[in-house]
């Protein structure tokens, strides 16, 4: 099933798209997208639903973020070979890993808002991972079990903010708009292979990232066992897994988004989400 | 007024300690320490209250984290010229700003777990404020009055897994009840400078921290307005402001916290912890 989460920020209801494409609500079956709700379980039996009995959803609504009540957006660091090639770095013996502050989370296609001062906001496509269970050492073979499902992730970064203001990279990763998440929760049964799907990003039409998670270098599931070692992996915790090649600071000279931008991006199977860029008040 | 929450985890209440020591409990006017009753003018209203009329808390309750609804977890590296002396760093022209998984987050007396495989457990006692209102790009002179409030934390932090396992500080300093919080969120009004407070922090008895706040180097409000300017702070969010000497790690040789381990930790007017060192089963 695609989950989703529709309305005005703060206020969103939790959906479906069934496979006709119609967004249907779901309200009247659970809360949220959240918590609980989140347990692979709880997804199958919602997913066993006559989809054909759900409310339909009229009009164009705002989509929020697939999932709420994310208390951890962390992410993989250089865990694509080629991506970590054309910033001049190697590939790491184990995975690095970093935060996104959860406040930097908003919908698929709001606004991409430049914070004062910047200079070089760049984009990251990303597969991102939603964990549906608590997750503490599990093992890689009985990982997936703890996975809700995937979304398409945009990794925003400022990189001023992330390599030249001194010290970890959280500066530059956590402005607000800078994890566009969505649009849907795919469930894992949707999603053959995870590691074989195109993933692809344009800025102003102009295809920037063309890549595959076929290129991963740790998958999904030794990253949610390899977390799982050093803290508790709760529903709704986001694990976005890296980018492929492609990124701004990559190219030479180096591009960056300006105000007036419009970046689409999107991942095969889960979904597509498009951001006008533009400056902070 | 010296706010807590004291209960079994997940279900604690809203109480307040009075002039005598009494827990008492403010369920009855607040539902918890939380989102908008953060925010300063509700704390000072419900400062105002007639603590006489509020019901006394029998017995010994477990404490648990001073404040709810945490977003962020934000820390401030190396922020203590003295303790950057000792780790061999030097004091960041910026702050440095790295975040915990607020799902480390625990009462200030609950048993500090060693995640499996640890080996370099080190303590750092450090202030905590509380964001009690939504601040983005605040200067410096207002930053304060988006704070709700003081406490102590325990930055608790795994060296191998921090420095030794590649890549970003996080890993180490997330684990699992890496972050008691508490016991109290100390108003504005009884904390006459948060920049004049001594601080301390005791292994089996033995003083290993014994400083103050007035060796920070970046102090509350330029943090608040710092952070501020790269992503907004929500209510409830916490800074910890970074630790005095006395780290284990800057011991020659280096000593870490092991299984059947006490650690008492505190801050002047902000109350004192207490951990039990145990390994995780």
């Amino acid at each position: 099933m695609k989950f989703l989460r529709y309305g005005e920020p703060g206020r969103e209801k939790p959906g479906l798209i069934d496979s006709k494409g119609v967004l249907r609500d779901l309200s009247g079956h659970v809360t949220d997208l959240a918590g609980d709700a989140l347990d692979p379980e709880r997804l199958t039996k919602l997913g066993g639903l006559d989809v054909e009995t759900l409310p339909v959803v009229d009009g164009n609504p705002r989509l929020g973020p697939c999932v709420a009540g994310t208390g951890k957006f962390i992410c993989i660091g250089l865990n694509y070979s080629d991506h970590a090639a054309e910033t001049g770095a190697t590939v790491p013996p184990e995975p690095i890993i970093f935060m996104k502050a959860t406040s930097a989370i908003t919908g698929p296609n709001d606004d991409l808002v430049l914070p004062r001062g910047s200079q070089k906001t760049d984009w990251e496509v990303e597969l991102g991972v939603v964990i549906g269970r608590t997750a503490k050492y599990v093992s890689e073979a009985e990982a997936l079990d703890y996975v809700a499902g995937y979304c398409t992730i945009h990794d925003v970064s400022e990189r001023a903010f992330q390599i030249e203001r001194h010290g970890q990279w959280t500066k530059g990763k956590s402005c607000d708009t800078f994890g566009p998440t969505g649009p849907w929760l795919v469930t894992k049964d949707e999603v053959a292979d995870p590691h074989n799907l195109a993933m692809w990003l344009k800025v102003n039409g102009e295809t920037m990232q063309d890549g595959s998670t076929r290129t991963m270098v740790y998958g999904v599931a030794y990253l949610v066992s390899y977390l799982s070692q050093f803290m508790s992996l709760r529903p709704g915790d986001i694990i976005s897994t890296g980018t492929p090649p492609g990124v701004g600071m990559g190219m030479k000279p180096p591009r960056y988004l300006k105000a007036g931008d419009v970046v689409e991006l999107g991942i095969e199977g889960l979904g597509n989400q498009k951001q006008r860029v533009r400056a902070d008040a």
